[in-house]
């Protein structure tokens, strides 16, 4: 039906953060979104960095996701050379994640990074997902039964829950 | 060249965050991108919001800025009745703005907010036009000249620099 | 006695939360207090919450508890369509609870919320019985009780603690 | 219509927290409900302020809103010698209001203190109202309409805002 | 030697904070004052509470401690009732301890509580007894004493660090 | 009827906390108690500071009161110096004075340092009174009676604040 | 004496930061340590601030100090493409500077930046002066002396001191 | 090649902060630069940490490395009697090491300590080896190739992790 998959390139700073990411890429892959997904430093590959943000476009990739912990300065380093929407992931790993959070939420005029929540990588996924249904009409339709599948599941478990309180009420 | 121009929802929670919002307006009006700013609160008129944002979609939105103070319920509120894309701006109002913050970004899981720095309207207004770049050719160019100015102005005032601590160093 | 017991409506954003609720349901049940509890979420099932505060009040419901974590917008919502009394419970599960914290009790003026401590859903009980204490005289009377009842434990507490350190000092 | 009106009883810490009381007053005022204001310390004059308290339910009294800065125990300290819903205003003094939120909220299990934000002094009265509409059908009606002129106000904000954009972005 | 030792009352809010002021308990009996320990709540048992620091002075106790973890009220509490020195320790029960420190730290002018650090029960008792050296001359000696040791202790570490040191760094 | 008077040293980390500490000198000469106020610094006059502690006692002091902002290190280091009991004001120059407190109040095992509020120094002047009642009968009097007039004021504050009311709410 | 100067680099993010940065000129000018300023941006010219750390060394620098504010990558980015010792300035901006702060000294491990106090520019140039203090052996002597200096300051004050409480205190 | 190898002072506050520190001494080993540590506390052994810092520079020491928790003093108290440059490590006890990080890095004008991550032993070694390169050259070769293989490293976790993912994404 489509030529061409939209594309999400995927940055994180530490190979340690992989498992946070896991459940960005299960989304993606779910909603049939394709990524690429990269270890690479701002502080330890700065050059490495700079080019993959600078090449992102060009290869194809129509959003960005990066992720990092403590003074989480990748999400704005990507985002100084590229004008794709970046969107960023603190990771906790000091001070429950307000260091990356802050160093990731309050870029200065000129350059913004889309915040997720703390360790918030599904929502990144999903996130991404949005971005790009403004243009492939196929994920809108996804993201709609996608909430549709949430307001089930939530009302599932509120049925679960009165059978559960009504046994541990007895 | 286009037949219709990318349009943007901004929400303010209340009439006095008009004035952060303003260079939002701004930066929207310069690239040309089509805006609607309306008041609204997720608590007082909570039906008007559910509408608003049901209706987004429908009314030729393709991505949704809302800006709120203090417990700051509006853009989560908001991204709960669409698929759209939301931008949270967090209005510094008490605590220097971090219960704005930590009420915008701290999404649950499946309903993703991006959330911007505080009082960061300029870049919710840059980071629409980002996500609605991905769409739109002529926003691709906008941008990358909107970086190059930035450039030059931060040059420029390099050069100033000089002059003045020549002066005030002698 | 009593036709009709007051009866309180209880909203949790997560079946996750049930294990932090229970003690709010005991301490309802002990002091002879109806509730309903459900799992309904102010974001993936927004019109669920919608309709369930709205009908609270038709449905028999005197006090509202909703507790929720991080950006926990729940008793909020809640709040904004219904002219009950809410109580809030902001649920540890980031920041030690501060963003639930904050999200709950830095309403806006015109919809308040009544916000517990973190995880303080034990109060949460017995402010609703508080609450509907001033309508119905028989919960003043268990108020009563319950009060003193607090003082003997802690009396007995403080006997066995003379105990223990007569020994553990020897 | 009614032979008796409800009255709350509003506790300050100090004299300096009038002002931000004030609105307490007036809407309290503005529902017909009764009030006594009164200064009275926690830690000045701690006998006062048990005895307040302890006579607060058979002075008639069926609410008490208590506010106070930094340390502020005077909330929880009425809560202690009473079986009334206390409701406490943090009023901000030092660290942004911060120390009174956690004084005010973090009570232990057994003595709720229900916690409005920081200065929060309207939504305090309006919150009495909400408990006292529990018992009293007249104050029902008067949140019903209260709510609908908070709908009316911030829809004739939201027409204003329209002209003032097409105004300020011509 | 002396007649008549000092006599320290110790406060805690509740029975969970007596490991937390073992170590209290320990330094007291190592300085030979004498000390009587109590569970006491400030608002589960505000009489007693009022009573027990009313009393204070008049059963012989020159110097209060007060462990609370949460909305500490306690030490203030007891501060109100009394003008022996009260010394607090805030107990880690939620925010790593911050709500208790500020609860106890913060005191309005008129009504000082001493704060040690977040657990510090140690320092509370050393600091009751550098208190009492200000009459007792014995605890002078002592508290000499205790500073020499602690300066050996200290070099007998650093010299064994030189030991492990050589050994890890081969 | 003294011979001698009891002597607090004052130590301010710089001259700039002077006004801070005013009230501390006012109720020191209030209660009839004698002080010496020094300006020295922890890290520029480090020699100056240890030799003040060091012959504070021999000098005739009983207690110490420190204040300092930022890296509070003054009480700390002085505390090092001497057995006297230390009293710490965190002055508020940054971060609302969290700095100073934190480097107050979190003093390691075996060198307390009692921590009054920031900007506390009426305080401070209070709990030095306090400490020295220990000892001199003469202030357990004077506390007495300052307890009494601290009550006197709130309840003549009560009383002007029903007029004021009164008037106000016409 | 010396045939070349020691010489600093110092990159502020914008030259809003100017003002702070002044009392840093001044005092390398006092110390005879030449430097550089300049205005380059971690995010809207991330080419210059990575081509200015580059060649830093090779154009004669020893040290670069780097002032930011918010999410303030700058001096992390600088150390991402040099070896010289980085020192940074978090400038107060949003958060009391929280954000700035957090946002340099979180450095992950393998690249260090060195981080001063908020606003903390007159210590980064006395640290700049200590380190090439380490080659430099005039620069140790002028060390000595404006350490010197700087007891005598606060001897002097100390003095005054005495006279300001002994006129005030009448 | 060389004389004399270049030497650090590393001390810390307690040796229970010996884990901490360890990646401190192995990569000051692997940079061939030669090191003591010794365990001494501000507060417990002022006299003796004031003599190190005072002998430092005459023992041959050319930076000093302190590692401190809670109210860390340590790096400051050692500034104070040095004007070798210090580098701060905050040791990670409390508050997540917020309380250390600000009694470190919030040092008065006039005595700078340069503050590393919390728990930032590695960055301090590193740090240390930087300002040692302004006078070794060897340093300065060594540090370009820790670089490097910082590169290599983050490179072949790149690597790996396309491999990890094309296997659970399976």
């Amino acid at each position: 039906m489509m030529d061409k998959k939209p594309k999400v390139l995927i940055v994180m700073g530490s190979d340690s953060d992989y498992p946070v990411l896991k459940e960005c890429f299960s989304v993606l892959k779910d909603f049939n979104v394709d990524f690429e997904a990269r270890v690479c430093s701002a502080h330890r590959t700065p050059e490495d960095a700079a080019r993959l943000s600078r090449d992102a476009a060009g290869n194809g990739f129509e959003v960005i996701i990066a992720a990092a912990g403590k003074a989480a300065h990748l999400p704005g380093v990507l985002a100084a050379f590229t004008a794709l929407p970046v969107i960023g992931i603190p990771v906790k790993a000091s001070f429950d994640g307000l260091d990356a959070l802050l160093s990731i939420v309050q870029m200065p005029p000129g350059i913004p990074v889309a915040s997720m929540a703390v360790d918030g990588a599904l929502n990144a996924g999903i996130f991404a997902v949005q971005i790009l249904s403004v243009k492939y009409d196929y994920l809108k339709t996804a993201l709609k039964e996608y909430k549709e599948k949430m307001i089930d599941k939530v009302r599932e478990k509120d049925k679960k829950l009165q059978k559960t309180i009504a046994e541990d009420m007895k």
